[in-house]
């Protein structure tokens, strides 16, 4: 186990914190860029909050809407340069997590003058890291991503069909204000998305990581458990707000460094996920539903002592043996059926994907990242036909 | 559960990390003082190598030597002025927990022109707050304290006998670089009263803390498990580096933020024991293995279903329901009987300690930190007499 860990970004986490936005603002700037999505910050409420607490603590705003589910590179352009003509000196993300990543990326496309698809990582290479970017402020309305408290973000290009990121310290928000009740009012699909993002995160360390990490393995199974738990009391009943607090606060933990610190291990997962959804524009939880559970079953059989523990530990299931494969598909099977449960879809015909372009999308997700062998990292590294059978096996 | 979270310590973690000493010393400062505690890093040789390190680096050195291990303020003052008359501009605590918090509070003391005693929280007001200090790295010997990736020291007066804390932003080291390698030299003893330590910053919050914490819950029950199992295996070989890894990895997650974000609690154990140690200078992690079962036997009591969990997820213990005092209680015991079973001391007669000054114990632990009915704050509160209770509790 060898690893750096940093990671400083300042938390503030309370229901009702929105109302501290201004306050919190004005020590990092007096023009804000106010990065927001669709229009559902504006049907809330939340958005005339934001910008009322914002302009009682003498910080003026200039909006940047409409950014994607999957935010655009064309977006991060366009809210750059609002950012340069408007004179902003802080961003606020105001969002799920399109727009915290774009937000982070558009901080930092402020600083160069370069097009900023530079600095996302694809095709194995990136022409630019960031070393500099505007203090970002993150105000999650969505628990999810965990981008409000990380220095990633995940970008598309719709013109080359690419989805890749970019992870660089400058992307680390100043702060990140978590106000749980700001989650409320996301619908029931996106909460099991969001459940399933969460769990993902967790799931992508704890089984590509490196061998002998216990504490993070304890530290993963009770995300895990209470993402499920407090997940299907915050689907029972969205205004529930202890559950939507506790799901919020796992999304953060499940990607902030804590949980994977040490671990090491490749995203596979989330790499195949991200070309299905540059070519497909889907929902990026509903995608990781659909290709976490098959990837499982192909990586149990490599690594079957840690799919024990997780069906041992998260499903109370009885091994014969630490290696006990059937145990292990067990385990993949009771996670499958709780994302069901949720109403997350599990195969890729949910997804409206059928099986013409498999190799293509192999192809292009091993093209953005592979190890020196051509492979996909992770346990095991995949190849080309290695993901073209996983995703068979969830048409 | 409301709460602020800010940790900008970069750790580095890597057996034979102290190589790197120099190379990371050089991007915050030119001249060193090095903090270090009797003479075992001299003896071990771990002097020698960080000097020749920061040497080959460009950063010259001098020593403040001698940090005992309750450090004294003495001692502070000392550093403090060797520092400012060698011209040093950054401070490298090279030992356990006295060392490090000792170099923290040199660190702001460079700055400050009143005495470093004004920064320590005692007689329930603190006159002076630190807001500067020179850049601190630490490199920790010994897997305790946790104090290489946070904010706090604690520091005694032996004129007074006090021994209290100070915590501010400024004292956050800027580097943890943690090397287990360095552990290997620790001797029985001290390994186990480190592994008490380490337990006792988790079950502090995680029986003091607000309710409604799952998270925090299920990562301080993995912190536990992974130094108990990892702790009895680094006591069985010393130089088993995959365990001392482990158990400096649970200690630095002990206390670093993760396991308490949100928790709230208070921190009676260590307030008792503070006291313990400021009348009569034994290690700070064998005090606590004797007061924290008999808190714990007084405490769950108050909140017998925390109790009843810990046995059950810690121990597997079967419960009758989710107030079952006797398994509460038969968790105290097993975990007791662990502590006994590494070699720590459960009684105060263990410690030298008669039941001669148990009052005056308790009178001064208040008095250091009282809420406002003029009780020690945890759950539930407590008052002298409790106090005393507990100490006659365990003679």
């Amino acid at each position: 186990m060898e690893f750096e860990y940093y990671n400083p970004t300042r938390l503030i986490f309370a229901a009702g914190a929105l109302a501290r936005l201004g306050e919190v603002a004005s020590q990092h700037g007096k023009r804000a860029l106010l990065v927001t999505g669709g229009g559902s910050v504006k049907r809330s409420g939340v958005y005339d909050r934001a910008v009322a607490s914002l302009k009682l603590a003498g910080v003026s705003t200039v909006e940047c809407s409409g950014v994607e589910p999957n935010p655009r590179i064309t977006t991060v352009r366009r809210g750059a340069k609002i950012a340069r003509n408007e004179g902003c000196d802080v961003i606020i993300a105001l969002g799920g997590g399109s727009a915290m990543d774009a937000a982070k990326v558009m901080a930092a496309a402020f600083y160069y003058d370069g097009d900023p698809w530079d600095m996302i990582f694809h095709g194995q290479t990136v022409p630019y890291v960031p070393t500099r970017a505007l203090p970002i402020i993150t105000v999650p309305t969505l628990a999810a991503t965990g981008s409000e408290m990380n220095m990633g973000a995940v970008i598309s290009n719709e013109e080359t069909k690419e989805k890749s990121f970019v992870q660089a310290q400058c992307l680390y928000p100043v702060v990140a204000l978590v106000d749980p009740e700001l989650t409320m009012s996301v619908p029931q699909d996106q909460t099991a998305y969001g459940i399933c993002d969460i769990i993902t995160h967790v799931t992508e360390g704890y089984f590509n990581g490196v061998a002998g990490t216990p504490i993070q393995d304890r530290f993963a199974e009770g995300v895990i458990i209470t993402a499920m738990e407090y997940g299907l009391k915050a689907l029972e009943d969205g205004n529930n707000l202890e559950a939507r607090a506790q799901v919020q606060w796992a999304s953060i933990v499940a990607l902030n460094g804590w949980v994977n610190a040490g671990t090491n291990g490749g995203f596979p997962v989330h790499m195949i996920e991200h070309t299905l959804s540059a070519y497909h524009d889907i929902t990026h939880g509903a995608g990781l539903a659909v290709v976490n559970p098959a990837w499982m079953r192909f990586a149990a059989r490599h690594r079957p002592e840690k799919f024990v523990q997780f069906a041992e530990r998260i499903f109370g299931l009885d091994a014969k043996n630490s290696i006990d494969l059937d145990c292990a598909l067990e385990g993949i099977d009771r996670f499958e059926a709780f994302l069901k449960s949720i109403g997350c879809p599990t195969r890729l015909s949910e997804l409206g994907i059928g099986d013409a372009l498999l190799t293509e999308y192999a192809k292009e997700t091993v093209r953005i990242i592979h190890d020196d062998k051509g492979l996909l990292p992770g346990q095991p590294p995949m190849s080309e036909a290695d993901i073209v059978a996983v995703l068979r096996s969830a048409l």
